[in-house]
């Protein structure tokens, strides 16, 4: 299956639309590009955003162990329970952007006790990505996978919108790997402080990604995927194919799930014209990501927390800019 | 009646509470202060936003007439009409928002057909700033009252939250003349193009605003929001006043709006706990006068419409800034 491009023609008649409205051209500023972007997608001169779903992927990391986080890889099934808890940010922040939220447990580290609203473990977390690949290319097909069901189950459930969030201590590791493998840039350029390290950790966590990418020789994007991880970096990859496959609206959180934007887009590049970026994120990667994806952010306000926050805090954002191609236009108005 | 300050006990508890919840600390970024604020305001640990509204204060501004604006002054009331029929963009952010509108009249030029749904006409329009005072201080005495009307109304039907908007072809003349009256600036460092306007038209502008610079001896916030206007602007101080007053959290939204903004701080210093910025439009001026009352705005979507969209948009994040307050503590999720 591949993701069909969006038809030009809708997006030029939506800008035709825009132009027609009770307000003075481009002074609704970003908010006309989102809109007529969303008209183009649902092939409708008046774009309506229902039911949202964000699917939160979780899964541990081998290169945990190596000191990279400021978190314990305990609390990658902590916070898993607590999403099923509704205790955690990301369940607040749907709750108010009228989105559901659906937890995919693709490899956390918890056998045989299992996690998540739909578990679907390829493996119980990555192997060490400074010692050699994180899973197999089976594996990664695998996780994207389980990604692209929890997201067809959203749909059939109703969701008219996807985000994507992250979970997995150590992640941003792999991110960045990932990143800088992709974009072929240096781990200095992508590499951040995740939660929050210390300097000496952050060394640390360079030479891990410098590492990593010494042992790095593909160019492919799923041999990548599979060598620097990780499992709900995967997942996430398969929830942006499923929602452009399906002809939805797909929204990025932060560095880890917009590495998997990154990588949904080289395997299917039509991916890029449902993506929508839900957020800036503090990590000085995620920006290279933004730039590379040539997505403006809807939203910067310094988040680095993942879960999908930042793009379940978009959806708002984009409900009411596809709502406004439903303003009167100034002949509707009586003002020509 | 004064406003009473926010208190700042309640401002260390929310902050203690903050960093107790299930994330590592400031991973929420600027809405961890943002719901901080929120739970002070409203002496609570969790605070949780509930009905929202928006007052669109409208009036007309004699300076139209000096060509300082893209569109004519016919435009004011057609607007008001479109406000009332749902068909401009307030109606469809405040749709997704959850926010009513209302519309408060406070000097719209139709006699004697009246427009708004909240009537209230102080005069027909200000006169024109060039040639003199807007209106007498008594005029703006009256404007500020009727914004705070429609605020205790609407606060009585069940607003939590309140925000203002404004619609006066002509208004950003006005306000650029107030804010650089205000902030001790000149009219270049405050004066943008509005809705849109040519080189010639804009030259022209900053005349104006210097000619009712020349006129204005006062630095008293009454005198010069009477000498320089305009109705809807003094309005809209009474919104903030009045829910301040109230308790209640009140959102600016762009240039004319927190010219109003600042002149409320000036006349109640208090009104300040309880304001937040919707967003920075592309006005230069709007920037100016985030920074003179050190707001950082919510969003940034190069906005540049009034009718309080800005403000309106803000209204969900604001809503998530509240709830991820009643995230689960680490010691509730067992995490400890």
């Amino acid at each position: 299956v591949t993701v069909k491009p969006v038809d030009p023609q809708w997006l030029e008649a939506a800008w035709q639309r825009q132009v027609s409205l009770t307000k003075p051209p481009g002074s609704l500023g970003f908010l006309e590009e989102l809109g007529c972007r969303l008209a183009a997608i649902q092939q409708t001169l008046r774009p309506t955003l229902g039911k949202a779903a964000v699917v939160v992927c979780a899964a541990d990391h081998g290169v945990s162990a190596q000191g990279v986080s400021a978190y314990p890889a305990s609390v990658t099934p902590h916070m898993v329970h607590n999403f099923l808890a509704g205790g955690a940010a990301i369940n607040q922040i749907a709750a108010v952007a009228g989105a559901e939220v659906y937890v995919l447990d693709v490899g956390v580290n918890t056998a045989p006790n299992a996690t998540g609203s739909h578990i679907a473990k390829v493996r119980l977390g990555t192997a060490d990505i400074s010692q050699g690949p994180a899973m197999s290319k089976a594996e990664a097909q695998q996780a994207i996978q389980a990604g692209m069901q929890v997201a067809k189950r959203a749909i059939s459930e109703g969701a008219t919108v996807l985000a994507a969030g992250d979970m997995g201590i150590g992640n941003t590791t792999s991110a960045a790997a990932l990143t800088a493998a992709l974009l072929g840039m240096s781990a200095e350029a992508v590499t951040g402080r995740g939660t929050g390290i210390s300097d000496a950790a952050y060394t640390q966590k360079l030479a891990v990604v410098n590492k990593a990418l010494g042992h790095c020789t593909s160019s492919d994007p799923l041999d990548l995927l599979a060598q620097l991880g990780g499992l709900e970096i995967a997942a996430c990859v398969g929830v942006f194919v499923a929602g452009a496959q399906a002809g939805l609206p797909v929204v990025t959180d932060g560095f880890p799930v917009t590495a998997a934007a990154l990588v949904a887009c080289r395997l299917q590049p039509s991916v890029r014209d449902y993506l929508f970026a839900g957020h800036r994120s503090v990590e000085p990667g995620h920006t290279k990501q933004l730039a590379a994806l040539a997505l403006r952010p809807v939203l910067e306000l310094d988040l680095r927390l993942g879960e999908g926050t930042g793009a379940a805090l978009a959806i708002p954002v984009l409900r009411c800019a596809a709502a406004l191609l439903s303003m009167a236009t100034f002949e509707e108005a009586g003002m020509v």
